[in-house]
């Protein structure tokens, strides 16, 4: 028997996550489906943000870089998120985008690793990240090398000196293991850099368990953080000591104060900070973080692998017979939290919902995206947006809405 | 006869940036002499960041990197800026921290000099920017040679490949000839990086007339673009071509949306960008800049140099007979837009001020720092500063307040 709206209804009321919801600003009549790419606005963010730039910037001046505590907002905000990402207080800290700190990992890593001549990476992960193995590469003389992520764990030999791809893959929502790729990094002796982008605040993560040694993260997406909220940095605390990454910047420092013309390496986490960061934008993504009190981890990650097996369960149903493909696995232990489907019109039908109000995203050539973010989707929400597809699909809708180009749906 | 405050009342009087000082929100009964190192909040800011919270991202959530073209914003807010650098508005772009575009510039710079050994740069510049040339020079293999400022142009040889400095002193407000100096690193075929941040907003600057080469600038001083606010960069136009940093993410990409494994190039500035900017801080930025609008920046650097002119006045008036020492060059053709005084007990001297609603900065060891934002200090508020000032030195109230932690004024 088909599933029905009915159903859905019956999963929200039974969804112990479903009092998050209300801590969100969601706009009505829209099924937000791309918080994969930009969060929701949670209901804080707006009267902090407001705070800080009236009274703390406003009235206070330059006294609030003490008195709100703006210099120690970077590490403060670290370690508010660090149970999210299974690290330590002291292991996470907020700065930056997530291409910048993937450069200074990188570094970092292969300075740990001297006379091994590879980074080895994952093909087909987000352009961005490989962008900076290249240049990383280039930089250092070594050779930058790419295989699937699935065949990072065969490939790493000891002449990598780090391997790098990310948890989740930001098209497939494919799911690596984090703890045995990196047990398999380590047992041919190099280092592991993992891409969170697709998996803070969206999946189950235990960064210290699973033996991880270096990870960056992305504010803006699950974690709601605001657009372009600034990136996170993990690194473990056995590599704080020798921790040494290029981006020497004052807020780095040891002692920033002193002036000193020698560069002093800071204890601890804060050494991966580079400069002065954008206060506004921080707090920003500090008060967005509330919306995850009280959320257990396990619960949300449970309830996203729930929301997509029924997305899923429905495409199959009722959008297979118009060539829409899964591009997503099936098996929720190997998937993150997002469904792709791919459609040779996926950028028209993906054109089509956003005027229904369904906003998913596209990613070229003829992917489909949407997110379900745990803290705020319902099952009904899933059931509507298939259904809208459906519509569009039978109706043929998105004829009118041929791509003009590729970058239109960001 | 000694200066009056009567004088300074009638010079507020003709001041024809007096205007400006309403675009302001300034608290009450504070005399803010510290826009050096964050400027005072614009009025149309809090608004304009209300608006970008709560209807751009709340309610239009991803579109909104379209309908509100939080795309194009570095380059927006770059080409607006541009005007104030004496740029031309496609050389400007708005990114990162003045330290990590300090590291985009140098690695670039010495790529347009391969076989050159030696990044030549400014003893006794801002520590941050000494940090990054140290991490570059190791990087790429290169000698980093340290001399004062003044030496720099006599110093570059033919193993220069760059040579960096700052344009004003953050200590001293020192002021080098920008031209000149450009001329003389030319002459040797080397490359010049200028660090603005503290002339930008506050000096006349004509960075394609003096024939630079790059420069980064701070947001959150002179262009009071809030805490944090990101740096901006300048590339100029005979180098975009070439242009060839190291910190490659997909906002520096041709064709983001494309997704392309291979990085190529985008055209012109946008090369200069790495990855997502923090969205809210740079609109915060972009509103502020607005208080520029109408200013010539002749007559705010005419208006900064009286104001420094009066300051010193009124030091050798009323503060030499305490110790005070003035830091900062007597000629205002080179000097730029503050005001060091040394007193060996500077710090508790500006603790002492700042209780007193006059606040500036120390900087260890003994360095008190006022700027004077020619935008929004009036001739008065420098008359009332010193007032204070020598009655606090009189009274000696700095006692009670000696330093407990050299970083505890920022």
């Amino acid at each position: 028997m088909p599933i029905n709206r009915r159903d859905c209804d019956a999963q929200d009321r039974d969804d112990p996550l479903a009092f998050a919801r209300d801590r969100f600003s969601l706009p009505e009549g829209v099924i937000y489906l791309d918080g994969n790419s930009l969060g929701a606005l949670p209901r804080g963010v707006a009267a902090r943000v407001a705070e800080t730039v009236e009274r703390e910037w406003g009235r206070d001046l330059i006294a609030s870089w003490n008195t709100a505590d703006w210099y120690g907002a970077p590490g403060r905000v670290g370690a508010k998120l660090a149970r999210l990402l299974g690290a330590r207080p002291s292991e996470v800290t907020i700065t930056d985008s997530i291409s910048v700190n993937l450069f200074k990992l990188l570094v970092a890593a292969c300075r740990m690793r001297p006379g091994r001549t590879e980074i080895l990476a994952e093909a087909g992960n987000f352009p961005s990240d490989n962008h900076i193995v290249d240049s990383v590469a280039r930089l250092l003389g070594l050779t930058a090398r790419y295989v699937p992520a699935s065949e990072i764990a065969g490939a790493v030999g000891p002449q990598t000196a780090v391997a790098t791809l990310s948890h989740v893959n930001y098209r497939s929502a494919l799911m690596q293991d984090m703890g045995a790729v990196t047990a398999a990094i380590h047992a041919a002796g190099a280092l592991a850099v993992w891409d969170l982008a697709h998996s803070s605040g969206a999946v189950l993560l235990d960064l210290d368990r699973s033996g991880s040694d270096f990870a960056v993260g992305c504010g803006y997406k699950y974690l709601n953080g605001g657009p372009g909220a600034p990136s996170h940095i993990f690194v473990a605390e056995r590599h704080l000591a020798h921790f040494d990454q290029p981006l020497t910047g004052w807020f780095g420092h040891a002692d920033p104060f002193r002036f000193e013309p020698d560069f002093a390496k800071a204890p601890g986490i804060r050494a991966a900070l580079c400069s002065t960061p954008p206060i506004v934008s921080l707090v920003a993504f500090e008060a967005a973080l509330d919306a995850f009190d009280d959320v257990e981890m396990a619960e949300l990650a449970a309830k996203g692998r729930a929301l997509c097996d029924l997305f899923i369960a429905l495409a199959d149903e009722r959008l297979a017979r118009f060539g829409v493909a899964l591009a997503t696995p099936r098996d929720g232990s190997v998937r993150g939290n997002h469904v792709s489907l791919r459609h040779p019109n996926g950028y028209g039908v993906v054109r089509a919902l956003i005027g229904r109000g369904v906003i998913g995203d596209f990613r070229a050539p003829d992917a489909m995206r949407f997110g379900v973010a745990p803290l705020y989707i319902r099952f009904t929400d899933v059931f509507d947006a298939v259904a809208a597809m459906e519509d569009v699909l039978a109706r043929e809708t998105w004829r009118d809405l041929a791509p003009t180009e590729a970058g239109a749906v960001t």
